[in-house]
């Protein structure tokens, strides 16, 4: 039996000390707690890695503090384009969603795809289709009404100006790495978008490879950050590689791709990490990322700023 | 100045001489000619390799007998939804689209996308939207209509069974890379999915470390094969890792992903690839793959069978 472990993030971005309340921070840190406890209680249980990182996304996106599920942003259109994806390290196996709407949980989506579908990614209307047949839990518009992101998009929806979450520059997304005691790694990532989101964009959150890959060969990585830059840099994938190949622990494969590739691009944002032997690397280059890990039989660490 | 040089697939799959007439052979082995000679007078011209691999796409998707652009197979709605996507070995900048419909050469959308707007990748309903107001040429239904993928897909339209296109196990996908003058390199690849397609499913094609891949540093990659497996073994990508973090050669690195890596996964297609210093690798798991090449000062290459 192995040592279990469970890494999260909800996000990175322009995240300061000083733009935050006492009341607000408690609030973000009991929400990382929750996910996190809820990923570990799979994994005392020796349950998956793969149920462990969908049920502590699933406790994120149920949470409006984050943009993905239930506090997804709003489009240009006054709508929610949810994406989202999950990897099995122990068998490559993946499932994808993108620019779906009304489905509560997309990483749970993700995962029916993986598993009930012979494809990896699925979108849009083709997608929801689908939703409706699997009879995958929808809500109404309302419960993604949150007035908090109404306003984001009512102050820019005149302009050609699309933002990435709520702040100047703060990358909403949501995701989960996880080791079980039978030696499986596994990773998921969630995201609800670009307030003012227009033409179907799609980020890195639903790219395998991308934002989400795991491998039991090398490691579990789940993204967050400016999307474009994650795809072009193929920063998860990136990181699995410079461990494979290359030779690099955990720590400077993140390091080389966060703190110097990404931010050679431009890219901004951050990700996390986590191998066989329980190594876990949370990185970022941005001002702060939310973010948490628990091995077991250790204390939890929570973390926002730099 | 360098050697130019520039590689093109049509598709991979159980292409069989025995199944094949000696006209449509040479029809086959006309477009690919023409599709190189697209490309090569671009870098004739010192044009930018960039240039040479979407004139050698959109040479390939004008063309009926490949699954791209306007021999496009039908989805299971009777409609053609097509996926592209482009990158540029110079500067990483990348352009995909997914799941669009009507636009003749989805390849040069692709381009747009990169280079006029902020994305790197857009899907569905919101890039035609983005289509209509750049004005992308777009072709009425009739343009895809083509009597041969109309019957491929009466013949399944009733069945669960999806196509990936005319023949039982024909992967249509066209790609191109390409070396320039100046030393630079790029990469495309261009899609119109699977007969009888559902639910909105993309394929590695217009996935950035999937299906295609171009970085100066290690190689330029465009693949065609069964894209689920295709993307969850991120087979561009780790082709480019393979020669830049373990020091692999180009056609080490094409045939450890193409006949090792992808076998084992179950993942049936190939690929082309090529580097800065004008090695060309074309490689393949299955029966056939159309495909062609052609260095500054050589004989062209042709071949269709193993």
């Amino acid at each position: 039996m192995k040592q279990h472990a469970i890494a999260i993030h909800g996000g990175a971005g322009t995240i300061l000390k000083s733009s935050m309340t006492d009341e607000k921070e408690a609030a973000y840190k009991n929400a990382l707690q929750a996910a996190l406890l809820a990923g570990e209680k799979v994994l005392e249980a020796q349950g998956s890695a793969l149920d462990a990182v969908e049920m502590a996304v699933r406790s994120l996106e149920d949470n409006e503090l984050f943009n993905a599920g239930k506090g997804s942003v709003f489009t240009h259109d006054g709508k929610h384009e949810m994406d989202a994806s999950i990897m099995d390290g122990k068998n490559l196996m993946a499932g994808a969603v993108a620019g779906i709407d009304k489905v509560k949980n997309p990483v749970s989506f993700a995962r029916m795809v993986m598993e009930k579908t012979e494809h990896v990614f699925l979108s849009g209307a083709g997608a929801m289709e689908l939703a409706r047949k699997l009879n995958v839990q929808q809500m109404h518009d309302d419960y993604f009404f949150t007035q908090q992101r109404f306003e984001q998009l009512a102050e820019i929806r005149n302009s050609d100006k699309m933002q990435l979450d709520h702040s100047d520059k703060k990358f909403g997304t949501v995701g989960a790495v996880a080791l079980d005691v039978h030696g499986n790694i596994a990773a998921a990532t969630s995201t609800g978008g670009m307030t003012n989101k227009k033409f179907g964009r799609v980020g890195d959150s639903p790219m395998i490879g991308a934002g989400t890959y795991a491998n039991n060969a090398s490691c579990a990585v789940s993204c967050t950050g400016h999307g474009e830059f994650f795809i072009r840099a193929v920063v998860a994938y990136d990181v699995a590689c410079l461990v494979e190949y290359k030779g690099l622990t955990l720590a400077q494969a993140c390091e080389k791709v966060v703190n110097d590739k990404l931010v050679k691009l431009g890219g901004e944002g951050g990700l996390i990490a986590l191998d066989k032997a329980g190594n876990i690397s949370l990185v970022f280059n941005s001002e702060g990322m939310y973010r948490g890990y628990k091995r077991q039989g250790e204390d939890m660490y929570l973390g926002i700023y730099k």
